[in-house]
Formats: C-alpha cells, sequence, structure tokens
C-alpha cells in the first residue's frame, strides 16, 4: 500500500517534471508568490499544526531542545515569507545558455541550462525545509518530492497543502511540489530506490541520516555532511581583527554547520593573542577545550582531548590549538577537518596563498568570518543546503545548482565526413 | 590478500592526488609527453603483450569479433600518440578562476576549479582507455585507478609500468596513474566500497556492467549508458540535406554511441524521402526495419516490432517510421530514447524551436550530423566518455568535467555582524 503511494508520488512528479521544464518563468514566481501570500493568510492555521506536533513530539518524550527545534511560529513564518520574495528576484537559470561557440567549421554550439527532473528532499525536524526547497526546486523548473521528519508531518501536509493550492492557482501541475504524507520510516528507502522517477536526493539532517541516505541509495545524492570549521591565526595577523572574525564565526550562530569549532594559532603569536581572545570568548560564554601549549597560556581553558580535533559542537564550546605555522596547521585542517570552510587570518601574502590552495575546503576564506559561508552572501541567493561533496555541486547550493545542461549543435547540412 | 591490495592501491592514489592537486600544469604536461614518446619506443613490447592477450582470449573461446576488439597494433598506438599530444596543447583547467564577483560590502568571491580527488575507471577490452583516461584524469589533477577488462590485462599491466616510468621521469607520484594488475571480478566491488579513497566512479563497457556499477558503488558514479539516436525528418526539410545527414550519421561509425539508430520521417514529405533515402542506405549495406507506413512507400524494408524502437544496434541496421509530425516525433524519441543524441532536419523556424526546448538529450543538433556529439568537435578537446547523467556532467565528459571547484572568499576582517 505505502510501497504504490510513494512510487504513484513519483511517478506524477515525473509526468509534472516534464510540464514544468518548459514552464514560463512568469508562472514559476506566480506560484511562489501566491505561496506567499497563502502563508501570510494562514499564519494561524500552519501555528495550530505545528501545535498539534509540538504536543504529538512532547508526549512522545522527545527532548525539548528538539521540540524547540521544529517549533514554527509568527516570526519564522515572516522569515519564510522574506524568503519567497527574495526567490522570486532571483534570474531564472532555466534556458539561459552559459556558454556558445563557434567551431571552425561554421558549427554554432551552445550549451543550455536545464531542470535535473525530480528531486527528493529527505530531511529532519524543520518545516521551514518544505517551503524553502519547494520554492528553489521549482524556480529552477524542477518537481520535488518532501519527505520531512514525522516529528512535523502536521505542519509538512498543511505547507504541502497550500503548495498544492498556490500552484493551482498558476496554473502548474500539482505534482511539482508533493508533500509525502506518510510517516513510514520504510518509504524513505522505497524513494531511493526510484531511480527511474527521481533524479537527485538532497538529505537534510543529523549525519547518521545523510550517511544512510548515502550508503542506501541508487539515485544519485548530494551530501551536507557536518561542518568542522577552523580559523587559522599567522604570526602576521591583525590581533584585533583576529578577534573580531573569531567571535563572529563563534557565537552569531554558533548551531549553524559554518561555525568555526577549531582555532589554530600560530605558536609566535599565541602568547600576544590567547589571553584577550579567551577572555572575549569567556565573557560571551564559550567554554575552550585548549591543546597544552594552549593551556599554558591560558590555564583556564579545559583539556582538549584527541575527539575534540573531530568533533562538531554547534555549540559555545570552542576548541584551540597552537600550532608551529601554516604547515603544520593546513595539516591539521587536512587531517581532522571537514572540507567544509575555513578561514585565515594574515597580513603574509605567501601565507595566505598557501593557504587559499593547500586547503581543499568548499569554502575557503581569507581575513573574513566563517558566516560568510552562506548562498547569500556569495551571491547565489537563497541555497537549498550547503554541500560538502565535489560531484555536480560545493559549498552553498543554489538554483544553478539545481541544473544540468544540454548541448545545442546548429549547423546548415553539415557532416564530418562529406561523401 | 587481493581486497588489501585494492585498498592499498585506493591509499596511495589519494596520498598521489593531494600532490596532484598541486602540481604545475608543466610537470603533468612532461609525464604526458614522455609516455607519447615510450608508446613509440616500445611499440613492439605492447604488441608482444597484446598479442598474448589475444592468443589466451582465443584459447578461451572468446567469440573473433570481441577478440578483434581488444587488439591494440600499430595504428591503434599511433592514434594513441596524437591523442596524447592533443591532450598536452588543452588547457590545464586547475586552478583558473570561473568566476569573480564582488560583494556590495566588499568581499571578494572567487570560484576556482580544483580536482576531484581519485577517479576509478572500470572499463571492458579496449585498452586505448588505459592511455586516454590516464592522461586526462593526469591533467586535471586526479590521480586515477584503472581497472580494465581482464581479456587485456597483460596490455594494460604493460601500459600501466609505461605510466609509472613517465610520472617518475616527470618528478610526479608514481600513484598518480595505477593499472590495478588483478583479473579477480570481485577486486571491481571492492572498489565500488572504497568511497573514504575514491571520488568518482567512471565505468565504460555494456549496459550490465554500467548498470552494475551504478546499483554496487557508494562513490558517485558518472553513467555511460545505451544512445539511441534519432533523426527526426521535418515536411520543410531540405531532402538532400536530409540523406547527407542521416548517411554521415549511420554508416560512418555504426558501432558508436551517437550513432542513428531510428529515422523520424514527416508523413507529409516520407513519399517523397524514404524510396530515394532507403536506396542510398540499401546501396550502403544498411538494412532498413519499418512501421507499417514506411513499407507501405518502401516495401522491401524489413517489419519493424515495438522491440527496434528501444533498441541500440550498434550496427548496420536502421528503424523508420513515419510519424504525423514534431509533436509525435518528440514524443516518440521521449517515450523510446535514452537522452543521449538527437537532430532535427528542417527549415521551420517553430519547429527547430520546439525540437530543442522539447527534446530532452544531451546533444541536441540542427540540420547536423549526430556525428558531432564529440568533444572534439564541440571543441572541449578530448574526451573521457558520453555521460547519460544529468549530474555532474552531460554529454561529452572532457577536462573541465573531471573538475569541482571551491569558492575563495577574500576580505579585509569582515564579519557578518558588526559589534
Amino acid at each position: 500500500m505505502s510501497k504504490e503511494y510513494v512510487l504513484g508520488l513519483a511517478k506524477e512528479a515525473k509526468a509534472a517534471s516534464r510540464i514544468l521544464s518548459r514552464a514560463p518563468t512568469n508562472g514559476k514566481n506566480k506560484a511562489i508568490s501566491v505561496m506567499a501570500q497563502k502563508l501570510e493568510e494562514n499564519k494561524n492555521e500552519i501555528r495550530e499544526a505545528n501545535q498539534q506536533d509540538g504536543h504529538l513530539a512532547k508526549a512522545g518524550g522527545l527532548e525539548q531542545s528538539l521540540v524547540d527545534r521544529l517549533k514554527f511560529g509568527e516570526a519564522k513564518i515572516a522569515s519564510r515569507i522574506k524568503a519567497l520574495r527574495e526567490i522570486i528576484l532571483l534570474t531564472d537559470p532555466i534556458g539561459a545558455p552559459d556558454s556558445v561557440i563557434k567551431r571552425p567549421n561554421g558549427l554554432e554550439v551552445k550549451r543550455v541550462r536545464v531542470p535535473i527532473g525530480v528531486i527528493g528532499m529527505i530531511y529532519e525536524s524543520r518545516p521551514h525545509v518544505t517551503i524553502n526547497a519547494g520554492a528553489l526546486c521549482l524556480k529552477s523548473g524542477n518537481a520535488v518530492l518532501l519527505r520531512g521528519g514525522s516529528e512535523t508531518i502536521n505542519t509538512n501536509i498543511f505547507l504541502g497543502r497550500l503548495w498544492q493550492e498556490a500552484l493551482k492557482e498558476a496554473g502548474l501541475p500539482k505534482a511539482s511540489i508533493q508533500v509525502v504524507e506518510t510517516t513510514d520510516h520504510e518509504d524513505v528507502w522505497r524513494m531511493l530506490e526510484l531511480d527511474e522517477y527521481i533524479d537527485l536526493v538532497i538529505p537534510r539532517g543529523g549525519k547518521r541520516l545523510i550517511k544512510a541516505v548515502r550508503e542506501t541509495s541508487r539515485i544519485p545524492v548530494i551530501k551536507h555532511y557536518e561542518g568542522i570549521c577552523h580559523i587559522f591565526v599567522d604570526s602576521s595577523a591583525n590581533l584585533d581583527m583576529a578577534i573580531k572574525i573569531s567571535l563572529d564565526s563563534k557565537i552569531l550562530m554558533p548551531e549553524v554547520c559554518n561555525a568555526m569549532e577549531t582555532l589554530l594559532v600560530d605558536e609566535q603569536i599565541a602568547g600576544d593573542l590567547l589571553p584577550s581572545l579567551g577572555k572575549e570568548m569567556k565573557a560571551a560564554g564559550v567554554t575552550l577545550r585548549g591543546c597544552k601549549a594552549a593551556r599554558e597560556i591560558i590555564p583556564w581553558a579545559e583539556e582538549a582531548t584527541g575527539q575534540d580535533w573531530v568533533t562538531e559542537y554547534l555549540d559555545m564550546i570552542l576548541s584551540v590549538r597552537v600550532v608551529s605555522g601554516i604547515g603544520e596547521a593546513i595539516e591539521h585542517i587536512d587531517s581532522y577537518g571537514s572540507h567544509h570552510t575555513d578561514a585565515i587570518v594574515s597580513e603574509n601574502f605567501t601565507n595566505i596563498r598557501k593557504f587559499e590552495t593547500g586547503v581543499d575546503s568548499a569554502v575557503v576564506l581569507v581575513n573574513a568570518s566563517t558566516m560568510f559561508c552562506d548562498g547569500g552572501e556569495l551571491g547565489m541567493g537563497a541555497e537549498i543546503g550547503i554541500s560538502t561533496d565535489k560531484i555536480h555541486a560545493r559549498g552553498p547550493v543554489g538554483l544553478r545548482d539545481l541544473t544540468s545542461y544540454k548541448y545545442v549543435v546548429t549547423g546548415t547540412g553539415h557532416v564530418v565526413e562529406e561523401v
């Protein structure tokens, strides 16, 4: 029964994707605009559905921090409405040629962006994905199956119905955006077998979920693994700048994947930097865990163990290690990091170049906060996630990354071998 | 034992890939150039190794056509030397920024091409892949594990050793290009589990091999499935052009994936086109298999069954179907084709646009032969294969498609939230 349900959704999505791939930008924007309006009009109903989820989660014994996470109240709804309006303003990537060349024989070769087809989103708790991913997939001409966490099923079902109404009003196939309305875990694995209908899977959530999806899926997956992000403060660094960037990277949003988890400090300036940096971090409520050399300078820091270098805290904790220089810093990042987002604070040109080329991360920052690892900040608009993969998309995944391309080759009777 | 062997190769490849990612273009070109020279100098030894493979294959009862396929003689060696010299001339994609923007806050955001890491090639019979894929992966800064078919193991091992010498002379890690020297089939499946060390798998060969790799692999795969390629001759077509393009697309290289397999003809011109086109095809040795309407015009054609529309002949056979117009042609291609390479011959602008946007194939041609679906012909240089995937790379896969990217973000002390 449930197997057929998921298969049915996927088949409908495939059929819708064919129509969507040719849908004009205006139509897609209209659906997103109507959705924004419907979120506004249905604020109370959304909150009610979400409160129902909250009660069920509490009754089911979910931890309070997780119950908080699935809350979708007035402020979050307003922020989604704003996000939808921003997505409307983004350039539609579909149909735009991103290169045109003329070959010596006169053939014109155009590379044109086309949608991927059907995208399967598999995510935990936060219902904002139901709105965001729906809009980004639609704008890029893809149909999407949204499979959110069971803890927010009522919120997601309600949002899915709003999408249905918005699509209908815009004259687009209702199967363009579909919420999987079951909570059976087996349905996730069923989705991952449907490589005939689903072209790409994007899992969002804990490492365990993503790993399981990766290992099970027959469909290509864009992974969003953890961010064990570093800042290396070089001996030439401006110390005030180093403190300012470190604080922004650690305390602005400690719960996000691009927050700094480990600070690496050149031994030559550790004595100058760590006392004041440590003081500021402490004042902000950050717990420090230092290596031996770091604790000689700031003895109040806790002792870091090997486990600390490979831990994504997502919390007000920072590990600190004193290194012998740029070489050891790069080595540390390569060995313990997750190739996500890493920054250097330095005034030394050669060391900056070494860091840029030597650190193999999706986003490498020079004298800037790791908080800038964000689709909007990098100029691509809203993002559907941050890829830790190197295949297809890396770093923030924006509209263009949700597309593929085709070559359109135009001749005037061209053949390879003239007879 | 063998499990450790493959794991060992993969680990060495990963270590080599780190060095290779920073190797200067000159060094990579030097290795390719030395390889070209070694192919020249070792022609006889290569032929001997290849003859040994031939004897074993024959003794093992392999069909003569397959024995012929694995032959790697003087002409093929010469053509590989030429291909290597062409790869040397291609622009190194690594390190080149493909976009640079300045954000309103003054941040500079560069997107820089980087290698993918370690590529696993899994292929059947033809030893030219050992040379081609080795050179393309090297030039794009990737280490590669080459797992060729057991029928050409002696040739491949010998070519692998030449690569080792060439890499050594160029001062590059020997593990940059490694031939898997065992013939145990299990080793293929072992490779596909090593997602910690291998970043991308490219299978080349029959549909069965590719499907098995796809379903087993934990590593992202770029598939090279079959090409069921069509030419649609519109009612407005120039008939001479239609015949010329059809002949080129069918008979120049019937054995390649982008050869035409099905000809679709608008019913309005079927009576004018098919008699002369049929005559020319027949004269060239092509067997025709027609639908009912086609056989009313060329009664000597065999009867096409439903199976014909979904068959990649790779042979001097052509299926012919008369359709009611552009709509039915696009529908046929969508239902029976493989989204590989499809062409229209037409003078009608609206129909051409309909075909360009309505046919969802990697390469769509207008008034040009399907033989132009080729990396060289499309201006990207040598190709490692033709992808039927939409993720990462589609159509001919060239040097640039063997890369990923990173964002390099440069500020002057930028933080998201000024305190």
